[in-house]
């Protein structure tokens, strides 16, 4: 299981302590065609990390050392099982910053970040987990260990089978060893939560944030339902209850730089018609902000409802109209849907909340997740913007490639998986 | 012909008008076993747009256009002949900015700078052209078309065969339409030129501003060989006769942000021995202190000299080291050697400097080389970081890759072109 909540055990578990014991459990699993499933701290939501058809669980448990962090070439070499958080400290101990940002960086790990490819709120300025991948070592299916891109940030030798292997959710390959680009942490940074009469006030200060030519780190938007969830379950003295939608914007640089943002970032939400702005004064009052958007999840769980978590991504400008597809499918199914998320990436978290045992709203459910991925395409966007497609989304990815297009994604899993024996039933329908 | 001056020339040139045509030849050739080669500009370094076994040339002359430049998105949509400097005019009208500004700007075409993965000063930053590619329709050599990405910032649907086709060299798929991202063009920014006492130091004051978390958008370093030739060649008033190496660093941001950050890169400068320091108070001045940079390839030209430019790379800290293996390479082959580059990414184009028709020279060159990209992986390095493999590289793919990477490239090669016959002759050995 992972954080969808559903599949099947393996036959097997195995702990390997190194890469030549990895790989020695790929020759074995690849002769006798037995599936080989690769799991870290299983936090997806699509059931990446999760056996379809039992076979070799494969634990990265063992390998969880961060080998370097190596201040002057800003990179650090790690092994897959590290913690996403357990990195960031290591990193920021030295002024550095890893960028990546998953919502489960507590729990989940670089492998599993680099396997699906993982976001986050700072992914607006600085991009997903892709960006920050140099270098890899990894298993073949057949044993062979591989090592792609290098240590130096520019490497155009061949394929770029790095960039490949990022979100290809277990499927190509075994991932051993990690090195991942640094950026120098910005000296300052500062906060701001404002309030808005709807979710198109919110979107239009997102688009007046960008004529003003503002790269914040972070622009998080979180809507009415999402709002409710907090102020019923936890606590949310700086939104009013009943605000239709808030964003919280975060910048970071040069002291006086972040100012002048951070400014900027008021005056764009001031003009598209922003009713109530906190801006924060200190680290706590900047936790104060976040823990907003933080709560989002938990205070969805805490409603007792079954959370059906839709990751989808339109072009930013395209935002508004997502969410009246979201209205539309809300009414004609009949769902509570709450909605949150990287509206600078237009990157939105749809979580459908279904009554436990409710056949009827499950049945409702699925249909509306069609519905919903077909606007989504409709208006130029992807069905997952960071959480991968898994055996959740598999059915649906014909609305997004072509029959050829897939036909070429199997070409290329044969070159590396010739037997098929590695993560078997994901991504492909 | 390319920059690189050698080639074969094909049987046939035809000139596609769109992609449908893009995709009949390729039906064509594929049927009849035709080598197919495509060509953008023809300003690379490696030979990637030139046949090596005739066939047919597809220029894409006619595939010109900027088909939209989308503001709320922040994103062009282009055909692969736009040249690069259109483009960034035709965007930062808007104010915003395509960062990749490969050296080649006023020739070169985005569809070339995406088939080579170009970089350029910028890359420092903003990093090279995959990071700014969003989507492609391309053409597969059996015909078909496909289509990879989305106009959203995300999409972890599927393997990533968008960034697999940035820096292919033209040998997986024809690419006809380019989906840019771009970026807000920052406000404000900075540039000082800065001269030091040997190469070493110019390299401490790089990392002593890393150090002080600055993240300039460009840091150039010339070496006395280079300085010397423009001196000879051309003028170069802010750097006295006799300097073993300048610094060109410019900084971006919001207008106070740039001042912090150019006082930080001039302390940082001074504590790493600067001999001289200039910053521009203009931007007549700014553009004096980038033509020094501007002006080396005219002046290496100019000694009526050939220049043989390698493009190797290595992790930014061992750039000292790589210049004492060029000082060695020098002495031992007893060459003219003049180098500069992309200090900040540890990229650095190293010219051999032959005389005509010498064929002694010639043959010590070539030992030289093997022995320069020797001493670069020794560095954890890469034997190229913009310019690719193309043909002049090929015979030095196994310095850097192993057998069983080279056979799973070749394999993801036979997935897209089952035949062989777009580009062959290209990257591999």
């Amino acid at each position: 299981m992972d954080a969808l909540g559903k599949g099947h055990p393996p036959d097997v578990v195995v702990l390997p302590a190194n890469t030549e014991e990895v790989a020695a459990i790929a020759r074995v699993c690849n002769a006798q065609r037995v599936p080989l499933v690769v799991r870290g701290a299983g936090t997806g939501f699509t059931g990446g990390a999760v056996p379809t058809y039992g076979g070799v669980l494969l634990s990265m448990e063992r390998l969880n050392r961060i080998i370097e962090v190596d201040e002057l070439n800003l990179l650090a070499v790690v092994e897959p099982n590290v913690i996403n958080a357990d990195l960031q400290r290591a990193v920021e101990k030295v002024g550095l910053l890893y960028p990546p940002d998953p919502a489960s960086l507590h729990q989940s790990t670089i492998g599993g970040n680099v396997a699906e490819c993982a976001g986050g709120p700072r992914a607006f300025k600085y991009g997903t987990t892709k960006r920050y991948i140099l270098a890899l070592e990894a298993v073949l299916p057949t044993g062979e260990i591989i090592n792609t891109g290098s240590k130096a940030v520019k490497n155009v030798v061949g394929y770029d089978l790095t960039q490949l292997l990022v979100g290809s959710e277990g499927t190509l390959a075994i991932i051993t060893t990690i090195t991942v680009r640094l950026v120098p942490k910005p000296p300052a940074n500062a906060t701001m939560l404002a309030t808005f009469g709807s979710i198109q006030s919110a979107v239009d200060a997102v688009s007046e944030l960008i004529r003003r030519r503002v790269v914040p780190a972070a622009v998080e938007l979180i809507d009415s339902d999402s709002l409710a969830a907090v102020h019923d379950n936890l606590s949310a003295d700086l939104v009013p209850r009943g605000t239709a939608a808030a964003l919280i914007v975060e910048v970071d640089g040069t002291p006086r730089g972040v100012d002048e943002d951070l400014d900027r970032v008021m005056d764009a939400c001031r003009s598209a018609g922003a009713k109530d702005m906190s801006r924060a004064a200190t680290e706590a009052e900047r936790e104060t902000i976040w823990s907003v958007r933080r709560q989002i999840s938990v205070a969805l769980k805490a409603t007792g409802l079954v959370k059906i978590n839709h990751d989808v991504v339109v072009p930013r400008g395209r935002v508004p109209e997502l969410f009246d597809a979201i209205g539309e499918m809300k009414r004609t199914y009949g769902l509570r849907v709450a909605s949150f998320g990287h509206a600078g990436d237009g990157n939105i978290h749809v979580n459908l909340l279904l009554t436990p045992g409710d056949a009827g709203e499950q049945a409702r459910a699925k249909e509306a997740e069609r519905f919903l991925f077909t606007r989504v395409i409709a208006l130029e966007g992807s069905i997952s913007g960071e959480h991968g497609i898994g055996f959740a989304k598999a059915p649906y990815l014909l609305l997004e490639l072509s029959g050829e297009e897939i036909a070429l994604m199997k070409r290329v899993k044969a070159a590396f998986d010739p037997n098929g024996i590695l993560n078997p039933g994901k991504i492909f329908p």
